[in-house]
């Protein structure tokens, strides 16, 4: 039996965000279908409305199926349009909103882009929070180690930068890393620089196999990239987690987003979501 | 009179990253309600979903209105125990997921965390895009210009490091980007090392007031933080991407997410959120 085909629509007033991940999530929820996917951000005139509309119909036409449309629009004039299309529409605002102004006795504003705009202050809070993510990368100025949020450790490519990258940028977290080197693993000991930041450790780790393929893209057949190498500094790190009672997580089957919420979870810093 | 306060809980099975999102899109329509947020991401077993109740019960008496719940919580048994809470809930799941069964003919298969986990080979391309931002910012290995998806062009300290890292990190793009120095500013032309790449170019602008707030942060009352001097190289960067033909967008107001979007939007550049 060949997979099911169908068409999905993104819609949004702006970024198209919020569509996306209200669809996303749900979707995930069906296996053995294949999803083409049209993000429509910025629909804001009724001309595109209409192109829009008829890309919808070619697309219920070409797949056998209806397309689904997952739709943050806001503008009246604008959902009329897409209402005619031959599609299933979910309409987020509408589903929810009615009920919202109702628990709050207000009516709403009915201005796209609120989400993601107009955060002045929480600007220049991410902003700045990248700019201390990349000032302290790779164990640089760790002098300063006592202004980060939280410093996370690991081996060479554990996924400590990206983590931190994603840290500051999507919760304004002032994130610092130190790499553990085969240097560190001639004493069973924190290094001297973490003394007194212990309580902001924590540690990444993964297993031999994927941290092995990542460093052959890095290095191939190199005594670094091994799968000996990875092993021992693996093992090494995690029996030092262990003995210094550093929390860490395994982040070989998880994305950046689960990472750093769990990160965040477990260590108890306020988790504030900007955009 | 003083603002209505309520509070807010986020609940999740995993990162709370859907419902966070969806439910701030709802909320940021509504003003002066000063909103006082819960997240309880990582909620899986029934101690603490009773815990979570009581919690929820407590904002309610404290806040004088029941606190707004918004889940996207699968687990039954967690879902009956938050359900017992003085709330208004807000579950998108169970809102969408049984339409979406219906239209697709089959069972939504309820694990939780589908949409932020297992994405293998996004993850890769995700962090290589990242090493790619990080390897080619501030004009650094201009050489490999040709291998980017984008190259943002701008004066110092018009936001093109995070924006860069932003398209990589949430959407797999290879971002460079070029800083426009003083030098640059002696010639009414493109400069030598961006001639071949010109398709891929895009600016980003801003007021002269904001770029002064900004380059003060850095270097106070320098001659380079100046309102004259940010006069003087704004005025000119823009007459360049108009001389030039290199769109461009003033990020004043806006989010990082949003500048983003734009610019993925306008370049016709494949948008896909990962996570």
């Amino acid at each position: 039996m060949t997979p099911q085909k169908r068409s999905v629509f993104y819609l949004s007033d702006r970024t198209g965000i919020t569509a996306e991940t209200l669809g996303h999530s749900l979707l995930t929820q069906f296996d053995g279908i294949t999803w083409s996917t049209v993000n429509v951000p910025f629909l804001d005139d009724i001309e595109q409305a209409r192109a829009v509309l008829v890309q919808i119909n070619q697309a219920a036409v070409d797949d056998g199926y209806r397309p689904l449309v997952f739709s943050t629009l806001l503008k009246p004039e604008i959902l009329e349009v897409i209402k005619q299309a031959n599609c299933r529409m979910y309409d987020f605002f509408e589903t929810f909103i009615r009920s919202i102004e109702e628990e709050l006795h207000q009516p709403f504003i009915r201005i796209a882009g609120r989400s993601h705009g107009q955060h002045h202050l929480s600007y220049f809070k991410r902003i700045a929070a990248v700019n201390y993510v990349l000032a302290h990368d790779d164990g640089v100025n760790s002098k300063h180690y006592v202004d980060a949020d939280i410093i996370l450790m690991g081996v060479s490519r554990s996924g400590k930068t990206p983590t931190c990258l994603y840290l500051g940028l999507q919760y304004g977290i002032a994130a610092a890393n130190y790499p553990l080197t085969p240097d560190d693993m001639s004493v069973q000991q924190i290094p001297k620089i973490l003394e007194n930041v212990r309580s902001k450790l924590f540690g990444l780790t993964l297993t031999p196999a994927q941290l092995h393929f990542i460093r052959q893209e890095r290095r191939p057949d190199s005594e670094y990239a091994s799968l000996a190498q990875c092993q021992r500094e693996l093992q090494w790190q995690e029996a030092l987690f262990r003995q210094f009672d550093i929390p860490y997580l395994d982040t070989t089957r998880i994305s950046i987003e689960e990472i750093s919420a769990i990160i965040l979870n477990r260590c108890g810093l306020r988790r504030q979501l900007y955009g």
